[in-house]
């Protein structure tokens, strides 16, 4: 947990942004897997964890901005829970830390709620996205759950998108102090990656280092030989000589912030030749979108600068051809890159992306193209320094996507479809670094996780 | 998966049970964490696999007992699916796998149930546990979310357990197969038991071996030098000399079976002489239960008698006192162990438990107890040859439960609460096995995995 001052000036900064009406953040509870009692790793919701900060379910923070009232609402533990679940310091002790002063029981929050609706108040809540939340919320408002999402308030959700997108000290402390396990995850990853053993297992092993670390990981893990799916969670292959291991996996850390990387790794420790050359593409677009990325730089451009690099490099390897500029502007190279440069990072691995990516990432100045490839970009605005990002470039041979184009006779000027064929077993190559905007420019958080394709073959296959 | 023939069998066996009507069974889908696409593991119900086999979202199976037709629902994968998620067989496919012919796509699922529920036919499935699905419901049947789990069917729920409480031989085949990774957990966390390390670290270990053995944990682990709090998911502590380290893990199979086995562990390498005699109570409570687990008996008996093992192992080191079988009806021991000594264990750790644990675990014959300590016991009907069960006796020093009763002067005439103050920082032993009723008797699931005072002594701490 981070002081209490730090909670308690952020709701003073979300009070001046909200103006009227009641603010409820609901919390999260355990989420079932194949029955009630059952559940997976609790996650509390972001939006509650940076304004209220307490890592337990079962609680609802109400911000009532007409009358200046901050309410945690909660149960006690009994000694019922205290024989299943051990001994936990009271309500009111829990919301003194985070400076909330006034708590109530769980059920008082029906009350609350039903007296503002009478008074005509505006309920401000962000849009939920959990199923027990949305019904909770329709019990609460007293309307139909399917009616629920509409409700949400914009008004509160840009505020804390305002709030949440520029990240303070402490948080950019906790997320680089995370690194290390970052780093072991797929540094491991790199040791383990070696002709006979199963994705399934590297799985296993990189989840484990995450838990190790502290928390959960912060996405499902992807850990591939075909890593030209771009969210492949399939673990069923065993790696052979020739193949290229994609992990792109992250760790939360022990305050729930997200680490996400990417690295790619040849599994028999040497790169081919034209593995090789496609990889020093990607690496060389992850290179020069960190340089480009700084305070006051449209994101967009960031983005587009990576997608020319990648054109202008398979151009060089005879798979495109044509002005590389006008391949990008059209979305050609989009065959090769289905989707964005990066995204925002921080208590989410796409953060905020509860309360709609395109509400995140783009604003009045730059809005979001419907250009298939630049539609998939989630971050699209002007850098401010605090943010943090990933940038992920990658090159990408999709066997049905290349068919589907080929047939559809897309961008024969761009592409050279009968030199594609050779790839369609190449897989696909990903190199993702987290990245702190700064006040000048921009610098990768902790340190930079071997990358370069020598020290990956350094790596490669050798002993843990 | 089973073979075809295995689903296509259970579900004419589930015919025959439920008489009339349409059976309704949904998949589940992916579940939240933060946000809507960042999601856990996916889990699938246990009904679905076990009726239908595919372990995909999207999906529901109906099962139209009037017209004797089979459907299943979901819809084939576009082109942006296969780009993020990867090629996938068709639903046709799929479904042809489980002797399924018939497939519409999942929004016609809305129709079937509106024609259904217009000829006035009951529609019959088992209580939903995910907020998704009750809603679903909800809007499925026309009726408000807080009124599905209240439609739920006895008679189809009842058909399940029915079914499901007899293993067959693939499924006992699939269970015994995964013993070797819940091993491997288990010996794992006995030797990384050491001065300095942290339960955090060790539960890493623990459920990153599960994910390497193919399948996520089957519960959330307890991991604490703290074990007397039953369900202790906090793993703050470091281990030191003279803690107990209490592990209660399992991990899923490929095909989600569970697993559900508890250790002791001394950190220090080697048991005090306090330490090796309650652990030899709890094993003596093991080993005796096991002998007793047959078909034909009560399973309340054997929970019974492991209490009176217990009673009588504390009343030779003077903690409780008087006739043990008194104590043991009236409840006394539950003071050391308020739990029950086992449940049912199959696709779900507690099987079928949601389907609520009192149908699963008692029927006409033997109802459940409202006794504390008995109360929480969930099964307590006669065992009969198939059950796969875990036995689980525990000593526990709770001191917020000991405070309490001693305060209430609860038991006096059996329990001797000033030697007991000395007990409060002892912490908690269980030993728990996974066991098969067999024709005669019953026996041990996969290789008993270390569990004598010796066997323990001789991995404790040792090198991985």
């Amino acid at each position: 947990m981070f002081s209490k001052e730090t909670y308690v000036h952020r709701r003073v900064r979300l009070k001046k942004n909200v103006k009227s009406g009641l603010i409820l953040i609901l919390g999260n509870n355990d989420s079932p897997m194949n029955y009630p009692s059952n559940v997976y790793h609790f996650r509390q919701d972001s939006t509650f964890l940076y304004f209220f900060g307490i890592d337990l379910q079962g609680l609802a923070g109400v911000i009532d901005l007409d009358n200046d009232k901050e309410i945690l609402f909660g149960d006690d533990y009994t000694i019922d829970d205290i024989i299943w679940m051990g001994p936990q310091s009271s309500l009111k002790e829990q919301a003194a830390r985070v400076g909330i002063t006034e708590t109530k029981p769980f059920s008082a929050l029906q009350q609350t709620i039903a007296e503002a609706l009478k008074q005509n108040r505006t309920i401000h809540f962000t849009p939920p996205y959990r199923g027990e939340n949305i019904m909770l919320l329709a019990d609460l408002l007293n309307i139909p759950h399917g009616e629920v999402s509409n409700r949400s308030s914009l008004e509160l959700t840009k505020a804390c998108i305002d709030l949440r997108s520029v990240k303070e000290a402490c948080e950019i402390e906790e997320m680089e102090r995370h690194m290390a396990t970052a780093c072991n995850m797929h540094t491991t990853a790199m040791k383990l990656a070696r002709p006979g053993i199963t994705e399934q297992e590297v799985t296993g092993a990189i989840e484990g280092i995450s838990i190790s670390g502290g928390g959960m990981v912060s996405f499902p893990v992807i850990c591939s030989v075909r890593g030209e799916t771009l969210h492949n969670h399939y673990h069923g292959n065993t790696l052979k000589d020739g193949d290229l291991l994609l992990v792109d996996a992250g760790s939360e850390s022990p305050m729930h912030y997200a680490t996400d990387h990417t690295r790619t790794t040849p599994v028999s420790g040497k790169f081919s030749d034209i593995q090789k050359s496609v990889y020093q593409i990607v690496l060389n677009a992850n290179d020069l979108a960190r340089e480009a990325t700084k305070p006051g730089v449209p994101y967009r451009d960031v983005h587009l600068l990576a997608c020319r690099v990648i054109a202008s490099g398979l151009k060089d390897l005879g798979l495109m051809k044509g002005d590389v500029d006008e391949a990008v502007n059209q979305g050609a190279h989009a065959l090769f890159m289905p989707h964005g440069l990066g995204h925002m990072i921080g208590l989410d691995v796409h953060d905020m992306e509860d309360y709609d990516d395109t509400l995140v990432g783009y604003d009045e100045e730059i809005q979001r193209s419907s250009l298939f490839g630049l539609a998939a970009l989630r971050l699209g605005r002007r850098l401010q320094a605090g943010f943090t990002i990933t940038n992920e470039p990658g090159i990408y041979f999709i066997p049905a996507l290349i068919d589907n184009w080929k047939a559809e006779k897309k961008f024969t000027n761009f592409i050279n479809y009968d030199k594609l064929e050779a790839f369609k077993g190449f897989g696909g190559i990903r190199l993702e670094d987290d990245i702190l905007v700064t006040e000048n420019g921009s610098r990768i958080m902790g340190e930079r996780i071997p990358i370069t394709v020598d020290e990956v073959e350094k790596i490669a296959g050798k002993e843990l």
